[in-house]
Parts: structure tokens; C-alpha cells; sequence
């Protein structure tokens, strides 16, 4: 199974933004849990003629949690949630149907919550027991882990659909996304 | 009453820790929001004999939150809970009764939120129309706002005349802590 | 002419990296410095196996910084330099000449630096009267301007050779890239 | 001798500042390089009244560099330099000489460089063979590392003279400052 990878030198971000849709939760053929997401961040500027604020280009991340998270993400947040995402920058390579290369930013997330900006939550902490998917350690507290080097959609060939979490793939620590 | 800054140049910084303590909520004489609390953040270190993860020194940061988040804040968030907190560092100086000057680091939060590392939460949107304190908008959107220069916790000192927020006295803004 | 304007919520980040060439430095017509450059930022994990550390995949940023400090990093800095990079993720749509729509995250940089990790370096400060573009303020201090909405390369349009950076432009406030 | 750690779940920052004086640097007996400075950063508010930006309350921030980023800094870095800094928020406890506990919060630098926004910087690479101190390593690429629990003057012990950087020590790897 996947495990937790000691990283240095990441590139760190936190990101203030809305959900443009609802997490999507799959488990890898091992059991691990893992949700993607989008993120809208929208910047305002000053406008000098009236004064006011106005909308900037907003910036969309694509976002992968990994294990309890990822379960809990996919139970507590819904489409256009405000939330705050701690991460790590990763870029992903991958080849077009029509065999061309592409190269995408996206965010390994290590901590996540909803914004308490215009919205109040009720917590419920989990046991740390482990998760509906079978695998205990949770990652073993603090935050920096979670190192997934192979993007979950980097599988995203034709033929990587596999639905539930049969026995029938090789690659125990990718999502079927 | 107290206004959102614009504001440049700011030191900012994202913690993840839990709560010390449960919130503490308080009203301006104006109505304002807003509440302090304490996160301890404890990073961990690989002990090479042991090759297991131990926890090192915490970092214990003050935070301040104003207007409707300051509300969901108390509501939301107890005693230990697992948080995200992204803010800008202040720095304040005061003097003690014995008439020595101190200086302390704090967070001016921008965002905070609860994590979801390791617990669900039930989010419930607040309408936009305004909270407790009978101010109506809550900000506008966005981060980056909420400049607020006169510490809540300087006024404290029976002489609390401080450089920083200027003289006079009987400050709309100043939180009652 | 571009002018600094006021931002609120950005997304921040901070990037650690190697320069893939040499800065490219243009003028707008109306003779205001821009500059482009890639920084490569290698993280490393922790090999379980050997105990050794090794490279991870690493990330590729486009950064794009304008006005004096455009002059200063073409002056200053080489390919294959370590610096400290500082701004706020920007998103730029374009098409390419197949008309297909592409998005990429690139960087507007607000402060830049050599890592003093490996190097030294003999530091001279400018005046600030003005750089060699007839635009004088230099910014006024701070971080935080330099908003520039429409990205330099986004100028590319009809001819935009899908590399990035290609096409010529007239427009007053778009870099010749 | 002090070695790196592998740290996760630390609270990191970049500061843009001025240096309040120059570094002062130190060698433990053990020969490891360490230079300590004070950041001075300083945010912008934009005045209602005028329209105009003005400064807003500086925010001071102790740090520490090690090794040959220590000499380097010490080198190339002068009282006045606008830097940009990327470190980890340690705090630290201490006694004062009448036996109070005093907590101030530092920054462990992992990267600094001169801001080239109002600068240009020749830039000399140090081959990796190793610093005036004797230690050859030097931290083996990637930042992260420089983990240092305890703080070079946290020795200050019986003789620590209020203002933070008093007393002296002869423990291996703490600094004699």
C-alpha cells in the first residue's frame, strides 16, 4: 500500500476558494481512500473609477486528499463550500488521446477544513481507528505526509476505469479515477 | 466604527494546530465582533535511533478573528480542535504594570476553518445579512481584509495609551478583553 | 502606462528553485521593463531502502516580474541560478493555433532573490530615480503591486506558437514576447 | 555535531524585510557557522483620507542561518539590505536575570537572498567542498533541512542578558553568541 514518504523542498501553498463541484471519493484496489476536487480562488482589485472592489481572474486547482481526509472531505463538503487548503504544488504530466504531452499544476492537499468566514460547522471528530476502507494508520498524526508521487489521473487511459476495488489491478496504490 | 484596511506588505502565514482553549468572544461597544484563541502547533522530528516520528517544541501563536467569522468561531470551535488558521503576523508591544515594555507576535486571522484530517463537519452557510453585531456586510468577500492596527488585548492596561492606535480613549473598536 | 494596482486575496506561494535559462527581458511601447524566466524546484524524499534522500519529480514555473526588478533580474541573474521567488498565482487562458483552449498556472513574481544557500553575492543598490524604462516610482515599496492582469504572453494571440512565448504585439502595456 | 533533521509539520513563512543591522556570525566550537539578524518588515495601509499608501506598524523578526549560508550571509549582506527570508517560526523559552519566563517566537532560515526590487546582486557560487568552518557536508541540496532545536541563544542561561543575545557557552553545537 501506499505509504506516507518523508519530503523536504516541496513547494507549500494555502489556498482560500470555493468548490466548484462535489469531491469526488474513490478507494484504490487496496483500500486507500482518495478525493479530488476543484478549487476556485477569486482575487479582488481596487477599481480606481468607483472605488469599489471588483472580481479578478479567478484561479482553479485541482486538489488530491488522500486516506480518513479524503472520506471525511467527500462527507462534509458539498459544491461551492468556502474552504482553506494546505498543500503541496506537484505538476503532472500526461499524453492526450491524440499522443500529445501536457504538463498540469495541481495540489496534493495535507490539511483541509471548511472556511468559518460565512459559515459555522458542527466537528465531529473521527476515531482514529481507522477508516471505512480498511487501513488503520490514518497517516499517524501531523502534517507533511502524504507524498503520492503518481497522480491518481495520471491513470486516466481508457482502459483504467475499474470500478470498486476488485482485485483484477496491479497497481495497489491508484485510484480508479 | 472599525473598517476593513487596505492593506499591503503583510507577513502572512498559514498554521495548523489545535485550540489551547475554547474561544473567546467579546463585542466592541459598536456591535463589532471578535474573538481571540491559542493554537499550539507541534511539528515532528525523525528520531534516527528509533527511525519513529516524536513530536518536537510547540509553537504557541495568539490569534484574533473579528465580525461574523469572530461568531462562527465561538460557535464552531471548541477546546483541541484541529484547525486551519491563515493570517497575518502583528506584532504588539505593551507595557507591563511593573512599567516594562514587552513585545508578542500574533496572528490576525484572515481564515480559519476546522480540519478535516481527522473529523467530519456539518457545514451551515450563514445568510449574508449580517450577524449579532448588527454590522450588516461582513466584508465583502475575500481575504486580505480585516486590518485592524490597535491590538484588542493592548487596551487591556489601565494606561493603554500605546502609540500604535493613537490617543483618545473611548475607541468604538476596541474589544473589551 | 500599467499601474500597481490594489489586490486582495491572492493566492501567495513562495518558490525555492534553479533557473532553466537565462531571464528574457522586453519592453512595452510605452517602455516599461518586463521580464520572463522558469524556475525549476526540485523537492526530495526520503529513499526507505538506501536511508539516502533523492530527487522527486520537480516543478516547473513560469514567472513573469516587471518594472525595475525586470531589469535587476535580467542584470543579476544566469541560468541555472538558486533563488527565492515570491508572488501570486496567476491563471492565463489562451488558444492554440489549432484553436484548441489551454490554461496554464504561471507566477507573478513580487520579490525575487539569489539563495545566499550556495552563493554569495555583492549586492548594489539602486537609485531609485527611475530605471532605464522612463517610468519613475519604481513602485513606491512594498510588495503587494505589480498586479498585472493580462499576462505578457497571452499577447501571442493569432500566432501564438504554442510554446508560449512567441508573437509580436503593440499593444501599450503588453510586453513584446 | 549538529546535524540536519528530518522535520514535517513545521510552521513556514517568507519575510520580506530590511535587515536592522548587519549579521553577526558565530562558530560553535565544533566549527559550524551560524549568523543571526533582525528582519524588519513592513506593510502598507492605504489611507481613506488621502488615498495615499502609508506604513503601518513594522513587524520585527529574530532569525537564525546556519553553516555555509551562515558565511555567505555574513558575506554578502549589510545592515539596510531589503532581503527576502523563508524559514520555519521556532519559539523559544527563556529565564530572564530575575527568573521570569519570557517565550519569543524566531525564524529558522532554510533560504535568503537580497530582494532584487530595488537592487541588482553579483552573484558568486561557492564550490560544495565546504565552508571556512570545517564541516564538509553543508546540507546536501534541497531546503528543509537545518533543523536546530535549540536555539543558539537559548544558552544564554545564567547570564542572559534581557535583550535576547547575551551569554556565553561551550556547549558543541551552540553558537557563542
Amino acid at each position: 500500500m501506499r505509504e506516507e514518504l518523508v519530503m523536504a523542498g516541496d513547494t507549500t501553498i494555502t489556498v482560500i476558494g470555493n468548490l466548484t463541484d462535489d469531491p469526488e471519493l474513490r478507494f484504490t484496489p487496496s483500500g486507500a481512500a482518495v478525493a479530488k476536487f476543484r478549487v476556485a480562488s477569486t482575487p479582488r482589485f481596487m477599481d480606481r473609477q468607483s472605488g469599489e472592489w471588483k472580481d479578478g481572474e479567478p484561479l482553479f486547482l485541482s486538489c488530491t486528499v488522500w486516506r480518513q481526509a479524503a472520506e471525511n472531505v467527500a462527507e462534509s463538503l458539498q459544491r461551492g463550500a468556502r474552504v482553506i487548503v494546505s498543500g503541496r504544488l506537484r505538476q503532472r504530466s500526461y499524453e492526450t488521446r491524440e499522443g500529445e504531452k501536457r504538463t498540469v499544476i495541481e495540489l496534493e492537499v495535507d490539511e483541509i477544513g471548511p472556511s468559518l468566514r460565512y459559515a459555522t460547522a458542527k466537528v465531529q471528530k473521527m476515531s482514529r481507528s481507522g477508516g471505512g476502507g480498511g487501513f488503520g494508520s490514518g497517516g499517524g498524526g501531523g502534517q507533511g505526509g502524504g507524498g503520492n508521487f503518481d497522480d491518481p489521473w495520471a491513470t486516466a487511459a481508457p482502459a483504467s476505469s475499474g470500478s470498486g476495488s476488485g482485485g483484477g489491478s496491479n497497481f495497489d496504490d491508484e485510484p480508479p479515477f
